[in-house]
């Protein structure tokens, strides 16, 4: 499968279009900062890995059509870091590629290259610690796994995170069943996760979001796994709205959730969820479904794209060097990337 | 407003055509027994007590339509009762007015309106024990109120359950805003009951179904407000898919949720929730929005209509005569229906 951001050797960024998904397979050519923070603004790019190679991405398109005028270059390069604000890996992929402004358009491309080498090899490892984590939390069987939103492929640059762990866990054979909601309003589950589960070959249903809950008190989740977009110093994790009432329904039932997201996605900097901003979306996001009006064309709308589930209601934090579980951090012993 | 279903003084039966709704507010009039099935089956007419008064109307269209042949009416009224066969309302409705045949139709024609009349009275009265429930709850403030799928006059014949108690208390001066759940798979809250609230002039937002809970942990919610389809001796209560989900989130706020449903819902032979059968329904509600596909066309699907809450979850179940609260009906001095 293509990346789901790449770089391309004539200078362009590619991106599978994931607005397309699951009806068509597109791949985008994307030359210029405008198109990229398009593409970033109407979600054709979306997932807190994916956005950060974009950053980085993005700083290696603007060096290019900039060489020589830092100053544009770093205006440009805030464009692009400040289309998603709640989004702190996109900021830190920019940031990241502008460290090597100085020395030049080409080590500038070369960084952004390294960003994303470095998300699939990081995705994979931190796959391969979830997995470990989700068969000792339930150990002797294939695993009924809840997911929500995409923190596949799809979300990253390869491999995926939460929906990483259940792919490694399917490499396993330790997968029974994928449970997906659909995750409204941008129905990532059903568009971007079936597609993926469908593609790995891996069992799995579709349910309307609020259906995740029931499933966990009828006794058909072993497991909740999600991604996350920001991961708080004390563990409290911020993901797509309805992660956290899954999280309730399954400290109802005693049933674990793993959060599985890269480092780069834990900000020590924030203490707890309750500094996390919420980022409140567009309201036609909720008006309409597909398009299609489901209201009264002005009402008003109640439209968070995240919540925040505090690290009480998580058996685990897992990233490919760290975990976070019974309220504190360990950190593994660093291995190099390969 | 109109009432959802009622009976015209030149022996037609009229109906607010909720497909319709919210785009076009349209009053049908159904004239023939084949007309009144067509408009059941297609959902035109939709609701427990709605249901159970089109019965009754059924009835009295097929007495009129037949006088003097009281096989033929039978025959009639077993077609009304036979199209949506797990409705049990509309058979009580359809043998209550039966029970009036050899009295003529004039009988049947005044028993039918009878039930439209009980069916408002025990709205009213059970929505003024809510709202008192409620301010007892939540003193000395306008409320924030988050409510799930529709349970208002849409559902009834007039004035509404659960979305009747905030009628109740929005006359009352004592309603803050309303969050309504939009209710996938068939929208029922967007499409129904944002249409109620605006036509009352009640302060409103609408969310996707997973925002609710996130709404409750971030203190924007007072209580919770639901009708019921089913509910068992010990309290636990069967209501849409979702109510479960916010009643976890509310348990972890100390948010009250406040059941609301007529006598009639109420079960006794049935001891708990995990007694009640939930109903599953088809695929391509999941899979589709207006007939828009939202996933790989073949998706296996889990779509439970309802969910159970355990009584545990409960602040009250509020019915027109009797409470469950604190583990315990307390039934109230029975007063006749004006």
């Amino acid at each position: 499968m293509a990346r789901t951001v790449d770089w391309d050797d004539d200078g362009v960024i590619t991106a599978i279009d994931q607005r397309a998904l699951p009806a068509e397979f597109r791949v985008l050519r994307l030359g210029t900062v405008d198109a990229l923070v398009a593409a970033i603004a109407d979600l054709t790019i979306r997932g807190a890995p994916a956005l950060g190679a974009s950053g980085a991405l993005g700083v290696a398109l603007a060096a290019r059509a900039h060489p020589g005028d830092p100053d544009r270059v770093r205006a440009e390069a805030e464009r692009v870091a400040a289309v998603r604000p709640t989004a702190v890996n996109l900021r830190r992929g920019v940031e990241r590629a502008l460290r090597r402004l100085d020395d030049g358009t080409d080590a500038v491309v070369a960084e952004a290259r390294a960003v994303l080498d470095e998300d699939e090899a990081t995705n994979r490892r931190l796959s391969r610690r979830a997995a470990d984590l989700l068969t000792e939390l339930c150990p002797g069987r294939p695993l009924r796994l809840l997911t929500l939103c995409n923190s596949g492929a799809l979300a990253t640059v390869a491999w995926g995170t939460g929906l990483g762990a259940v792919r490694e866990l399917a490499e396993r054979g330790l997968v029974d069943e994928v449970l997906a909601c659909e995750t409204r309003p941008l129905l990532q589950g059903a568009r971007l996760t079936v597609w993926e589960l469908h593609e790995m070959g891996v069992a799995h249903r579709l349910c309307v979001d609020s259906a995740g809950a029931s499933a966990i008190a009828r006794g058909l989740v072993d497991a909740v796994v999600v991604g996350a977009d920001r991961v708080a110093a004390n563990g409290d994790a911020a993901n797509k709205i309805g992660t956290y009432a899954l999280a309730c329904a399954a400290a109802q039932s005693g049933v674990p959730v793993v959060v599985v997201a890269p480092d780069s996605t834990v900000d020590h900097a924030t203490a707890s969820g309750a500094d996390i901003v919420i980022e409140e979306r567009a309201a036609d996001e909720v008006r309409t479904v597909a398009g299609v009006p489901t209201t009264l064309p002005d009402t008003p709308v109640y439209n968070p794209a995240f919540d925040v589930t505090p690290a009480r209601l998580l058996a685990a934090v897992v990233t490919e060097a760290a975990t976070f579980r019974h309220g504190a951090w360990t950190v593994e012993t660093p291995v190099p990337v390969p």
